[in-house]
């Protein structure tokens, strides 16, 4: 009988592995909530509770028998939270290869291989010469030492690889993801993504073993490199021809038979860990087959809008913030700081990527501008170079300092690449009628019984969050209201007024419940009552929030969810989630998802 | 630096790791839909497919090398993978504890308590006087036979238990989830739970530590025990009162602010996985803390049903099915089989319950076959008691043959139940619109082009199906449509006949995207037309599937999918995607989901 030897895991072990989830998992979607907020990627607050969390800051600060405790060095609760954060780190590359569509990358044809073949060509040849004449200067680990040649093409990869989530999100942001630009660059940055992993697979094949193994390994020789490259890029021919073909048969299969979307989950995920196996099998990371297994099932349309972004969603809110708070429990971000690694790295990545990714554009004849733009686009990193780096470090390839210069890295150019494109394309980011809204700014139990009435209400409650005087915004938005009645079909109103010393945009919603006579077209008394008020010299803010005020509440179901809800802040959430919930049904024909 | 090591799985151990979790979930998901399919709890399927991994076959006939290989009795391979075991067994007891309403059980009131203390006292009783008077029956664990009270109570426990996910299906299945008798059953379940999770926490507390440990518990003495029960009972009565109100304020701001549905869902799961480290902490294991936690957050009206869907789906489909599985890779199901602890645990816990529950029914003043329908919906134990026995062997209080012995009782109670709740009550299973058709009964591209050659080509593929004369069928449908055309509104058309010599109903659906004039009230020519036929001895049948097939088509959005999809097979899946999308609407005031 060879059964599993039964509860190897220990209670005081399961309490400390049990809490280890938590705490990282807690404290990085706090984090990385306040980065959304402040309209950074959430992948920045995620490492940075890593780095709170960890040896950098909580480390230095507890004493050691106390931080030991919760995070032990080695033993049975850190090898199981290695497995938990290596299964996260595989199924956050599934759904960044789910987001890589072939298709799309077809048809912007040689745009996105020449924008592509820039982005990469510079960066990569600046890191490969850097590292390979000067290995010392950025760090090279214990077995990228004895293999220059790997050593500096991994550096040339991870210099040049690029973040297709986070782009995407900042194209989603800037209203550009279905711009011919937006489509470019997202073509572009597939391509890269593609091109950079395969690449990376091959120095892991060329990599000397480690130190331990080497015995064992010798014996094969230079065969179990060719072997190992020869299988890998048949599992990658056979998973994008044969596998691509069989998920693509096989989902509709699944979605008419099995219980919905719980089972094509757990169908994909089956595909994407059973790619990982292989690939890990093969000696290239796990995480290359997971990225396949994405790019293969990704393609198909029977995997629809909402089991894709359900998938999105589970990975992105509760794989992936453990594994990228985990990074920071690994290195001490402050001893492992090396100003030379971070200086070079960062110039490189950044503007040989911008400058190759403008050349590329250059010649497939885009204007400056939307070269320029396209370039720092495609600079963003985010999470992949930071996977790519921690792969490097754990296989010996890298030393701690280059890894820290790579996150820094990474997490850099994805702060800096949405709002260079903004200001070089001098494109507005998209806002939603959530970001004009906190508690203070809905009243959900007006006492107003008349428009009058209301109107007054509104302009208390604008007076008391603006400062200004009152009983001015009152006459204002009433001496509008004279000339004619605000009221739109379907029980909206939006008296407004533009306000000169009003130095940003307000906005004050009231629910009534019972309705206020607004004159509306179809006759319907106003249920949802919003006070717009606009400085004067932004003249186009007031249409603006008009817009989002009526396309919000466009939707029937919406309106109806708005006479439901008790409390200010239950108003809110239902907002966030009608924004999420539109936000799918625009997009419904491909999925461009958030970091 | 206190840093985790890094890598400390190595590659073999990732491939291993990740194909075990492969296969734990794939064979699991696909036996698991094959007893879903045969209206058997999915449970059934999922632990089938840790018994054929596992010892008692693959073990059996694999050579020895091959399948230690797999599945390695120890070693970080083993440890990773139960580290991921115990966090689906937590998150699932978290689902459990999300289903338990409070407010439904007061509004019970004394009808749930009675039943419940029925179904209880007597199956206790019982499994507690057999157990205490004859341990070696039953089979004590090491740490049991050292405990005899401990080991009496947890089989009363394991005995009395009630399985609420495997209850609520059953009743969703006999549409009785919303009648006054379901409801009471799904209160009296819960209560059920509630006490018996509670007294299985006092079990875990009353028992002597492990042979391992025992010195350093020696100090502790009794003491420890008091502790334990105060701090458990306090921590009960804590999360119930201020947790459950912290919750249901903390969840509007955490759907306000935070992204939706991705970051709620990483908010209950912290809050799940906190409670599960502290209970743990304790003595008492980490799934009663997740049941707790998951009792109140479940209580709070702002966890919004999509969300609790998402939650539901992903940790049945995804973790769930691993849990279940690895139960068959720890225990050879054909050698600990005891045929006595079988038969005496399967007729307590089955003639027990129902009469217990039959007993509390009456006295809250039901009819003799309502407290019998109740009795035997009180019955299924499903995973609920699996749970509890993997917990007790785990923790050495009872032999593997009980474990076994247990499992078997758990599924055969629960494959029973649903059965006869439907034979004593007389109902008919809700069928959907899919339980009628296979890839063979959908026409997508019909040649048709007038009701005539419809007619025809609907009666040859029903010919084909049936094995019935072609023409026959085309008369006796054509003869009834000239009383009457069958057009309904929306494009709908539903010719139909009664036919003496046909076995089983027949529904052949026929996709025209042009559309054939039926004379419908509202002139649209018919896009979706079905062809009825059902036995001349079964009058209700024809008036059921044209509901179904009308309800299903009344909404706009799935006439509107009906009409983009491109095999017969995406039309099934599109119908499996609108029930369970129908579902969530239909039960959108509570959630009671499926096993």
């Amino acid at each position: 009988m060879y059964a599993i030897a039964a509860e190897s895991l220990k209670p005081s072990e399961v309490t400390v592995l049990l809490l280890d989830i938590a705490v990282l998992l807690g404290l990085a979607r706090v984090l990385g909530e306040l980065a959304r907020r402040w309209h950074m990627p959430a992948v920045l607050g995620e490492i940075l509770a890593g780095i709170v969390l960890g040896p950098t800051l909580l480390g230095a600060f507890l004493p050691v028998e106390m931080f030991t405790w919760v995070f032990p060095p080695e033993g049975d609760t850190t090898v199981a939270l290695d497995g938990f954060v290596l299964l996260s780190a595989t199924l956050l590359l599934f759904v960044v290869g789910l987001e890589v569509d072939l298709s799309t990358v077809w048809r912007q044809g040689l745009a996105a291989i020449s924008v592509s073949i820039g982005g990469i060509a510079l960066p990569f040849a600046v890191g490969f010469i850097i590292a390979y004449g000067y290995p010392g200067l950025l760090g090279a680990g214990p077995r990228g030492a004895n293999a220059p040649i790997a050593f500096a093409v991994f550096v040339g990869i991870a210099l040049s690889i690029t973040a297709l989530p986070v782009i995407a999100k900042i194209l989603l942001d800037l209203n550009l993801a279905k711009s011919d630009m937006g489509m470019l660059i997202i073509s572009s940055a597939m391509l890269n993504d593609l091109v950079g992993w395969i690449g990376f697979a091959v120095v892991l094949a060329l990599l000397p073993v480690a130190p331990g193994v080497a015995e064992a390994a010798a014996s094969n020789g230079g065969g179990q490199v060719v072997t190992t490259i020869v299988l890998t890029i048949a599992f990658l021919v056979l998973m994008l021809t044969v596998g691509r073909w069989l998920c693509h048969r096989a989902l509709p299969y699944v979605q008419a038979h099995w219980s919905w979307p719980g089972g094509t989950m757990a169908f994909v995920f089956v595909i994407a860990l059973l790619c990982a196996a292989f690939t890990e099998y093969l000696g290239i990371h796990s995480i290359f087959g997971a990225f396949i297994a994405g790019v293969a099932i990704g393609d198909s349309h029977h995997l629809k809008e909402r089991t894709r972004d359900t998938i999105h969603q589970f990975v992105m809110n509760i794989f992936a913030p453990v594994f990228f708070a985990s990074i920071g429990l690994r290195i001490n971000f402050i001893d492992k700081f090396d100003l030379t690694a971070v200086a070079i790295v960062g110039s490189i990545a950044l503007f040989g990527k911008v400058a190759g990714s403008f050349l590329g554009a250059r010649v497939s004849r885009m204007s400056y501008r939307e070269s320029f733009a396209t370039g720092f686009g495609m600079a963003a990193q985010g999470a992949v170079g930071i996977i790519l780096g921690q792969l490097a470090r754990d296989a010996g390839l890298i030393s701690d300092e280059l890894m820290v210069a790579i996150v820094i890295m990474a997490l850099g150019t994805s702060m800096l690449s949405g709002p260079a494109m903004q200001r070089i394309l001098q494109r507005k980011q998209k806002r939603t009628l959530l970001s004009f809204l906190t508690d203070k700014h809905v009243i959900t139990e007006p006492k107003a019984r008349d428009i009058n009435q209301s109107i007054g209400e509104l302009s208390r409650r604008a007076a008391e969050i603006t400062g200004l005087e009152g009983n001015a915004i009152y006459e204002a938005v009433l001496q509008r209201e004279r000339i004619m009645h605000t009221g739109l079909p379907h029980g909206l109103a939006v008296p407004h007024a533009r306000l000169d010393d009003l130095p940003r945009p307000c906005l004050v919603i009231a629910r009534n419940r019972t309705g206020i006579d607004f004159d509306a077209a179809d006759g319907e008394p106003a249920r949802l009552i919003a006070l717009l008020l606009t400085p004067s010299d932004q003249p186009d803010t007031q249409i603006e929030l008009l817009s989002l005020f009526a396309t919000t509440f466009n939707r029937a179901a919406v309106r109806r969810q708005a006479m439901e809800i008790q409390t200010p802040t239950e108003f809110l959430a239902m907002l966030n989630q009608a924004g999420a919930e539109s936000e799918l049904i625009l997009h419904d024909d491909h999925t461009l998802g958030m970091p």
